[in-house]
């Protein structure tokens, strides 16, 4: 199956995809695709080979059964319910955050050791960690999004996989990593790196345009 | 200079170096911030050469040194001042988020065209759209973070490129692109996508354990 760089860019077809849909297209060709994809025509006939994806080089794809298909790749196709560890500010956030239901998931709970923090934020409740087990096991849970602090990151997610959590998307400062034949996987997202990077990259940039104050100062 | 995975690295080696103060280390060797981050001894001290950060191989470095000298690089020493673009509810968590401070970065002030944002979050103050270009002449900012839709993120962007940003950290779901020999950098971390990447790894694992259900159920 598809490694991560192919699944970044089935995600990317999809978007395009439903553009063209807003557009009004019924039909498209891979060119199109790749052409918004920032792809070439090539990759994106090999990234839909090796999901299982035909279509006809001639007459090209139907928009609506590429995007349909992608969909059941990304098991859109169904609600998948997905839990929240750690509810402070980006945790909140996130519980606020839309994008979940717009990629096929719903936020069933947050979780919160703080009890100040078990509330309910968007009409998600926030339970206390203690409910954690009993809440994956009942409501079968098979996907979490992390946003604790750096320093119990590593332990909840080891708490997570041994409750039976398949998959952790974690937003907590540390790099989390598990054995490569697990069947669980866990994409780290750490904005505090990426703002290191982000400073890096201004202070570079200032140098290179040879100047340490301001354009137009 | 470093390329971006060298600039993650050194991110890496800088917060064990941290962990080891903390530790009450005075002296380290490449062999254990190796350890810690992962990866070889002759990859850190590559690393450390490519940055210009000399040591003695016998005796090792001094911790202290070290974390300034890695901050130095990262433009820590001095308060990097970032403005936040779009206040929903992404961006008013970033306006809370603390680990800006800890990154040596100041959020100077929030900016949206929605009135009803336009208030002060976290003792920053959100400002209108119309007060951007002047804002960041005046007070001298070189770093953006991007919390808008989607579909304004590449013509606002573009603004900011325009009134001398040199650096943007893209939080929009879209992925934003600048020419090559441009001095400005943009970070793209996308939400969207890496939900729908987690959503695809939870699916591809409960068939791989051969379950449509759930561990316990």
């Amino acid at each position: 199956m598809g490694n991560r760089m192919s699944v970044y860019r089935l995600s990317a077809y999809s978007r395009a995809l439903k553009k063209f849909r807003e557009l009004g297209y019924v039909k498209i060709f891979s060119k199109n695709i790749a052409n918004t994809s920032g792809v070439t025509e090539f990759q994106v006939r090999k990234d839909f080979s090796l999901y299982g994806i035909t279509g006809n080089k001639r007459g090209g794809y139907i928009v609506e059964d590429l995007i349909s298909k992608i969909d059941s790749i990304f098991g859109k196709n169904k609600i998948e319910k997905v839990i929240l560890i750690g509810c402070g500010s980006l945790g909140s956030a996130l519980l606020k955050y839309r994008g979940f239901e717009k990629e096929g998931m719903q936020v069933a709970a947050g979780f919160d050791e703080d009890s100040s923090k078990q509330i309910k934020i968007n009409n998600i409740v926030v339970y206390p960690m203690s409910h954690l087990q009993e809440f994956i096991r009942v409501n079968m849970i098979s996907a979490a999004v992390l946003a604790v602090p750096g320093i119990v990151a590593q332990e909840i997610s080891s708490l997570l996989i041994k409750y039976g959590i398949l998959g952790i998307l974690n937003f907590a400062p540390v790099n989390l990593t598990i054995s490569e034949n697990s069947n669980v996987s866990i994409i780290n997202v750490n904005v505090a790196t990426e703002l290191e990077n982000l400073l890096y990259h201004v202070n570079s940039n200032k140098s290179k345009i040879g100047t340490n104050s301001l354009p137009g100062s």
